[in-house]
């Protein structure tokens, strides 16, 4: 029933072992609801209640613990034995003097692990100061340790399987950024232009379903919104005379693809049409300079080079690792971006969505693609959709 | 274009601010995506990235800290004047070294709010034990208190609005359920039904439109997979002789009503037959008895005492306050809960997700309903759908 073989979870669990061994960290305690999925494959909307995943460095298998109500969804969705998933009692839930760190605390000194050198992700929802406060309260012996992103930063090179994944998401995106193009029109309701974007990345392709975007969905600000990056639909008409910008991502399993195009009815107005080519452009020069072995920052360059020379700037990163994704963290890794003084060295099989978003006081323009880092050469992008401002007369 | 007006935003305040004296706050530092909206009407699916509602006790408006590139989802949504919306730069996302609370730090410094009594929220994600060490580490002079749910507190007694919001959910709801069982046929592949699902509930209504479910999704399973609560689809395609439990969930402007019901194709089996008409008849008994002044364990008590009689018992709570839902927290306010132990009293316009999910080893049913507590008598029923178990021949 797991979206991967059994062997490939051990192979993370083994990589997140070795970062371990390297922090000095004996007991690693996951609480990132993509963390919680990459190491055991756990897949639930159940994160808006504590759950944990625990990796001791001499077990083969991590312990998940969460709801009772939740052990069936581990049951059909996580790679582990019965007996390394834990259910607290309900009575947790909704009550104000009964912690799930305590149950969790205990769960672990029942183990022989409460003087552990434990890590901790100190800066991931839904790891909360009272959740920290609990478990420093019930296992005085234990040593803490920041294990911030030490997972994410596994994640970061993808698997075959990973890749498959995400290239069927790109291929759930393509058709999908397709509807959307063809539905927007004057007089179209946005609304119902969303729910047919949905229903394309949702009914999937012939052989395999689609699953819901788990970065909060799906962006199409109209007119001068586009202005703003993170916005939904209402049912306003599209009318002529106005862009769209449409940011959507098809997803497998977790995995995502990210796409984004601009939308204009009718002729569009000086401004965009001489912005436009120079992002396209300026995705050309950073795409090529994608190669393994340069750095993050030297791909954010090319673009930067190409866009001030046509008299441009755009302050925010250019794109940022992706995978994974739950509503807390969106599809972002929240490891390496592309962006000025990201060191990181582009190894093969890391995936990136680029996203070029210009956000100007009242209008705006969005070109976004997914890829992979390749062995040699050019980076492998996953959506073939063509890449300019799209104009519909 | 805010969703409310700005008279009802300063009445939520200045019930928020009200228990903030209750409490000796005098400074409320909110970063539950759900409190956001609700004290502001920011609406944008930018949770990923730290941001902050700040009420001071003496400021008519609250403060939005977040990421420079939201400024303008923030203009669009949010109730509030452009000198009470401040962007962090840009270099703080991705950053290792920076981190957003520091630059939150020195805003309310700024204001000269350094030395004030500052409620948090320790148990709400996105606020880490990071993003607190970081505050008390630059706000050494400030007291800090812990706030947690106190502004969800506030959201438990809805306006007209909100519950006008709720009801045109509702209708959402009815309709997508509708559409689910209209689909639902041996044959049918399960993600075709959810992606009809997703285009009902978004799609809306003729002069309405639906936003995205905040709960995580849409709960599917199907066969054996009814035993666990919190599943979605597959590509596997209905057969006769299976039960689909089908819990889903209208949005109009971040306010939800969920609905849940179990279908069967093909004649069910003995044990179904037998347990549908309990929970019909437990439900119409809880609900007889949500009743203004009733405590919520009164409310449990009145379907114990149907199913116990019928010899079926049910370990979690069977409701909860229900209303704004952002992915961090679902649509679950995390107050109230229809639990033994719960002494909340009702009150008139407090809602209500009861949901009688009843999960056994394989196999299962579900039948939910969202209802508002009324001055007098019954609560009132949101949704209008025969409340029983559903056949398809």
């Amino acid at each position: 029933m797991t979206a991967f073989e059994r062997g490939e979870f051990l192979v993370r669990l083994q990589k997140t072992k070795q970062r371990m061994g390297e922090s000095g960290i004996e007991l690693l305690l996951v609480s990132d609801p993509s963390n919680l999925n990459y190491l055991t494959g756990y897949d639930a909307s159940s994160y808006y209640v504590h759950q944990v995943v625990v990796v001791a460095l001499e077990a083969e298998e991590p312990l998940w613990i969460g709801r009772k109500m939740d052990v069936a969804c581990a049951r059909y969705t996580a790679f582990l034995q019965p007996a390394n998933i834990i259910g607290y009692p309900e009575d947790f839930i909704g009550s104000a003097d009964r912690h799930v760190m305590e149950f969790v605390a205990d769960t672990l000194r029942a183990r022989g692990w409460a003087t552990r050198r434990l890590g901790v992700e100190m800066d991931s929802a839904p790891y909360t100061p009272r959740c920290d406060a609990e478990l420093r309260a019930r296992l005085p012996e234990a040593r803490f340790f920041d294990a911030n992103l030490l997972v994410n930063w596994v994640r970061i090179i993808k698997s075959p399987q990973e890749i498959a994944y995400m290239k069927q998401a790109a291929t759930l995106s393509e058709r999908a950024m397709q509807t959307a193009v063809d539905a927007i029109a004057p007089g179209v309701r946005e609304c119902d232009v969303a729910a047919k974007i949905y229903g394309a990345l949702i009914a999937g392709a012939e052989d395999f379903e689609g699953h819901l975007t788990m970065n909060g969905g799906l962006f199409m600000p109209s007119g001068e919104k586009t202005s703003a990056p993170h916005l939904g639909w209402t049912s306003d008409r599209y009318r002529k005379g106005a862009a769209t910008n449409i940011e959507l991502g098809g997803c497998r399993h977790g995995y995502h693809a990210g796409l984004a195009r601009t939308v204009f009815l009718g002729g569009p107005p000086s401004k965009l049409k001489s912005l436009a080519p120079v992002v396209v452009e300026g995705m050309a020069a950073a795409l090529d300079r994608a190669r393994a072995g340069v750095r993050c920052e030297d791909v954010e360059a090319a673009w930067r080079q190409v866009i001030q020379k046509a008299g441009w700037e755009k302050e925010s990163r250019i794109g940022y690792s992706i995978g994974i994704g739950y509503p807390h963290t969106s599809w972002i890794e929240r490891t390496a971006s592309l962006r000025a003084g990201d060191h990181t060295l582009l190894e093969p099989n890391m995936t990136f969505h680029m996203i070029l978003g210009m956000w100007m006081d009242d209008w705006g323009f969005e070109l976004s693609e997914t890829f992979r880092v390749t062995e040699h050469g050019e980076p492998e992008v996953f959506s073939r959709f063509p890449r300019e401002l799209i104009v519909k007369h």
